[in-house]
């Protein structure tokens, strides 16, 4: 099942380089695996905002809250998530 | 997988009665079906409204989908549709 | 570029079958054209709702309205355009 | 009487692990208290969020108020309350 | 249990007025009956508006619902509803 | 003239006990006064939160402002006013 | 007492030009009146909505629902009314 | 003195074609004049929606207000003005 | 050219109190000027809030910038304004 | 392409002066920049605030973003990006 997922980062903008920088590195690494193993699709930067889209593939939504809160950025990630249904055109 | 689903009855109040009727009788008969199969697992009216919740149980949202599109009244109902993932107290 | 489209599509519930048949029609057609000509990219079903979610691509977001534009049910689609910046992970 | 609880944990991400983990074990056994008392009657993750979506059962407001403001975590939690009728369907 | 409701009055006002006069004898006639049976305790005009808010005291959501629901005008309002608990200053 | 007046007590979870302590004692004893001078008729607890609802009389918008910024509470106090209309059924 | 009225006129678009014509010279005769009698301070027109903004004065909420009330148009207005409370810099 | 100007053009579908023409065809004489006289300067559409934004220069809102309701389509727009400060990069 | 100013002080409730009122007699005596030169018209305030509305007058949106920019508090206001159109009632 | 950007700026207001300095002078520097090489078109004060709206050009959104990150405040600017369709008439 697909989900689209908005993903708003809220880290403060005084957080010290290096914890951000780290942050960042893990998150690139966690989210390769997201892709590798089928979960992440898609991801998208909204335009202007330090926030993404992302287009997730996912058993259900609990199997989707783990691989969401397996993001070592996700204690300050606002998410918000849309559950989407195949298109007949699709199927 | 279990969904949340907020519907609105959006039929307009000037709807001849017996077309009503027939409408609310086939919602009925239909939700009783959804019940029986599995579908539809509680429905609450949401208090002083033409309006319920209902929680709903299917393999993803397209089936949810498929499932509310049966229902007569579904051309009248706004539907909104919140994705639940299981609770690890539950599991 | 990318475009994520939302469309709700209030074409009035009492709207005579045939009318919707033939509204129906038009817009596979015209959203199968879409995606031969590389526009439209994917398409989901807002799960409850007469509404779409879709992926498209365009020059730029003239092109993208006259596509959508040119839908036959457009007049009775309610449209949200989101502009997409394509990711560093998937430059 | 049934309600529907949406609670968003608003506890910082920079709280210190070992308070974060003080206050979840405290909510889990106050959590499972209200549960053997036949409070609260459903719990679900809201999917992507620090947040859960619980079915409760109360005498009445008030004393569901005592219930939630008893759980350790509550001091944090940003708690929404919908009261449910019964649908005739389930009387 | 007290609730909070608000009432919207969506009769348009292009209704004739011998309907709208019989609505409203019906709509006072039953408002006094809530009023002697315990139910309405209170009931202000929204300034400006077509609207009202009332304070009701009912067993639970659905006796409320109930109670709206006999309300002549019921089709046309729209209605929000709002758990109140008793504070500890009153009890 | 009667106002209904909503207020979410933005005081910070992190607030030292005695500093709560002080500042809620203060908040009952001022409005039991306000009671005792007919400004607040009825309070009740919004469920789940820590927030009220409160029914007051003031003579106009001014004093019930006075009225309520008088409250120890006050500087944490999210407040929104709304002027109630006396309906005719209870004139 | 102060109060500041936002109105929207919902008056169909397609109202034939004497019943609007008949509505509009009513409401300036009726505007005319509450001026005269001190109700209707100052009046502003919302830049490009069939819309104004009025500084109402009245000795209740009672008293101003009537005068709105009382204007020719009111059926088709959208009403919002907010109490204003007397600055000190200007009492 | 610049205003950023959004409108919803709500002409109902059904709407006969030499109608709709007309309108449209009075619209686009009675745009050009206004960028003739320097009132309009710019004008986007919204992608996929029948909906525009503009800038306007106007001596104030109420010259603004004349202009936008001299449009043979205003009754149908739903428009919302923005007043725009100049920026000191410009000045 | 007239405008209506909605401003929400931000101050936090922890500020020192010697700092608060200094920002307070500052921003009373800016005030005062602004109304001695025309800017400032009337001033309410939002009852229950530390908020204001004010009804300015200024020869366009920048002037009226520089006027909300001058005073002490404005760092921690939170403003919205609103252009005024004069009503034909009032030319 | 032509994009709507609406920029608020998030800068605490206790931001040392040198600071926000040294923030403002890199901002105009690079806004100079961005006006140079075409990107910036026009720029306004929303007035009361410190926000801004640009117009602004730019191949698609990834190199709107791109833009928009390099400017020094954007860590502490909540942005939002509308895409822009060039208009028939100025085609």
């Amino acid at each position: 099942m697909e989900f689209l997922v908005r993903a708003e980062n809220r880290l403060p903008p005084e957080t010290p380089d290096d914890v951000r920088e780290r942050l960042r590195a893990g998150e690139r690494e966690r989210a390769m695996q997201l892709r590798a193993d089928g979960t992440l699709c898609r991801l998208w930067r909204v335009p202007g905002r330090n926030a993404t889209l992302g287009l997730y593939q996912a058993p259900d939504a609990a199997a989707l809250h783990d691989a969401l809160a397996s993001l070592p950025m996700w204690p300050w990630l606002d998410v918000h998530v849309e559950a989407l249904a195949t298109h007949p055109q699709e199927r």
